[in-house]
């Protein structure tokens, strides 16, 4: 039987992860691909370093080149993390016309399209399934299992750290603060939570999905972020009692030609698919122009689940590189990059206000929403508890308006007299509540 | 530009939705396959007959030969249905080189072993992801996504009829012929609603998926089925109340190397994925050693999402075409049937029964239950209203226990003096009620 060698670029969590799949799962890869699949040389920081796993019966390296230039080596595996090394080792091995597997969302979010433009003309495969949602193959079902259709919509529960303490706060009302400690002790958010919580990590996810989605070259940059550290529990009591969940959300939304790319924590109606996702786990919602809405749903992370993404695309190199075939088609985009202005981005919106509990506030609040042509579709109002009487509270659902205006009704909230405090905004998507 | 022929079987609505989505996509479809796509040849029933659709730019034939004997025809799309004339066919196409796109899942279930030889033998593709859950890329995912994982366990709503069903009665407290009629008003059930409400549809998605997903020479016969006629609002009503929604679920389980396939209704906790997918929406969920937890949702009929599944497959087909591949690998199974014997299904079951409330009667019950040691789980008792005060419901959700210990409870139930009526009986699946 043939034998297929695999260079593997790291060996931390998802490194070893990929091995003991390999080892595991050996008949069911040598099933499917014809092949005896074996890793035979792993880059490593520090070959002496004690490991939690049998090696003896890898070579450990810590030269890159050993890796991407043996000859021997058929594919290689990126899972070193990091950017600038990553890169330059990657673009190296495809030269070599090695084809290469990546878990790397930094990465490919950033070079993705360098990265696939150079895979495509050296005719190597460049597959990146792990770098997006984990063990959940949501690029594959974009790219083959919806090929025939238009795409216009994709909602992602795409950072697992977000949603544990989104889950947490809204099931236990507990604080954004507190929950993100348990969250740091329990391994679920790392000690600099930033890239996570402040919707990095999730917006390099939605450019990547957006760039294959659309077939469109959106960078990085194109996706606006808005974090969840100033989420309170007070919010989401009040989506609660109005029938919503408030999630983090990535948005990639086509209409027409022109595309909106955002990252941001936004209600949804507690019937969608997406707001039933809870904890750690992910979730990608993809509506299509035939299929309609179609989801996702599994571990965003995780080191099995992830590895389990790597070697399925391993699956899928070898079988292209049995057949003679390079990186297929279409990896260069269709379409050139449009972005929507803010007058094309229709939206509901929640806003939650306190106001001068006086005659005259809801006159001036209605009149400014009615002068930009914004109706309500629910509102609340409550004296403010443990007050004077003077303040009241005022929580809005807008009908659709365009982000435009929308914008000049809250800057002119911030500058009202009657608008004691503007405390929250969020965009409302996935349709009505019933 | 290359041009690739498509040849129609049938012309119904799901062959209208091929034909519509590759007009309509076009753009797309060229970008993906580096080809033009068009249907040449539609074998139809009546050449004359009043159509819908425009089809001034197709050939219709009343004779399959001219399709599938056409030299300049490259892929073949079944969409006729039945069984014995479309084996014929696709068959035929085979011999003749072609590569088959099919949607038949009557015909995959049942001979899908010998189809997926003979196209093997040929070199040819055979794709059937609109065979399972219409418009959701589930094959794939199982196929490719998940390809380098040991799968356990798959779990799926794979018939909307029966669960729309399930849904309006569950929400709006209506028994089951009521909605029946509603649904076949609004076209979610067929006129003759046998197949799909005694669960034959879903064993035949079940019977695809087992064989796919653990790679075993599993027929339709080994789908034992349950169907949801005798499902009633008061077991709706203690489901709900012991946090528990019912479902017709179709699962194929692993232990070992021994496999368990069902159809039946099922208690699922309300907070497992499968529990909140409503309406007609099907879902397929998946347990992989290494991923854990898969859900894959979306449309499990219709026009437009079936013929997506379709387009997809021709896409996937022509890549293979170009690449000069065949069938690609894998599709002969690689592990020999084996069922799990009675003594090996292990499950949870909810059980309903109505006896004598008299002194005695659960010392007698609770002893049956011991002499077979199965636990109780939960345990509800309840006088029965407008009766007089002699018989009580007791509802029990056991532990995990051997199906064939439990059908010695139930038999030995069915015979006791202070048991009146055994009312309702299903298994428990998908983890503990939190």
């Amino acid at each position: 039987m043939e034998q297929i060698n695999i260079g593997l670029l790291g060996l931390g969590t998802v490194g070893s992860g990929v091995i003991q799949i390999i080892d595991e799962h050996q008949q069911e890869l040598q099933h499917q691909t014809g092949s005896a699949v074996s890793v035979s040389k792993v880059l490593v920081n520090n070959k002496t370093k004690e490991r939690d796993m049998d090696t003896s019966h890898l070579i450990l390296t810590e030269k890159a080149a050993d890796v991407i230039e043996d000859p021997e080596i058929d594919v290689v595996i990126e899972v070193m993390g990091g950017i600038t090394e990553a890169r330059d080792y990657i673009l190296q091995a495809i030269q070599n016309k090695k084809h290469v597997v990546t878990a790397n969302k930094d990465l490919m979010a950033l070079h993705g399209t360098e990265l696939l433009t150079k895979a495509e003309e050296n005719e190597c495969c460049l597959f990146y399934e792990a770098s997006v949602a984990g063990g959940i193959p949501v690029i594959r079902g974009i790219t083959e299992g919806l090929a025939s259709d238009r795409i216009t919509q994709m909602m992602g529960i795409v950072n697992g750290t977000t949603n544990y303490i989104l889950t947490k706060m809204a099931q236990e009302e507990r604080d954004y603060e507190e929950v993100l400690a348990e969250a740091q002790e329990l391994g679920f958010a790392e000690s600099d939570p930033t890239s996570d919580v402040e919707g990095l990590d999730a917006a390099r996810k939605i450019a990547i999905l957006a760039r294959l989605g659309f077939s469109m070259n959106v960078e990085l940059d194109d996706v606006e972020l808005k974090g969840i550290t100033t989420v309170t529990t007070d919010d989401m009591d009040y989506c609660n009692q109005l029938g919503y969940t408030l999630k983090l959300i990535g948005l990639a939304k086509r209409t027409e030609e022109r595309v909106e790319l955002t990252v941001q924590p936004m209600l949804l109606p507690n019937d969608h698919p997406l707001a039933s996702v809870q904890n750690e786990y992910n979730a990608v919602y993809v509506h299509g122009e035939a299929v309609g809405e179609t989801m996702f749903y599994g571990p965003g992370a995780g080191s099995l689940p992830t590895a389990t993404a790597i070697v399925s695309d391993l699956v899928a190199t070898i079988k292209n590189l049995k057949l003679g075939a390079g990186s297929g088609f279409a990896s260069r985009p269709l379409h050139t990059k449009a972005i929507q202005a803010n007058e094309e981005v229709l939206s509901k919106y929640f806003l939650r206000l306190q106001v001068k509990d006086e005659t005259g506030t809801f006159d001036d609040l209605t009149s400014l929403f009615a002068k930009e042509d914004v109706g309500f579709d629910k509102l609340l109002q409550w004296p403010l508890e443990e007050e004077d009487n003077t303040t009241s509270e005022v929580v809005i659902i807008t009908h659709m308006t365009n982000r435009a205006a929308y914008e000049r009704i809250y800057q002119e909230l911030e500058n009202m007299d009657v608008v004691l405090d503007v405390k929250s905004s969020y965009r409302v998507e996935g349709g009505q509540v019933s």
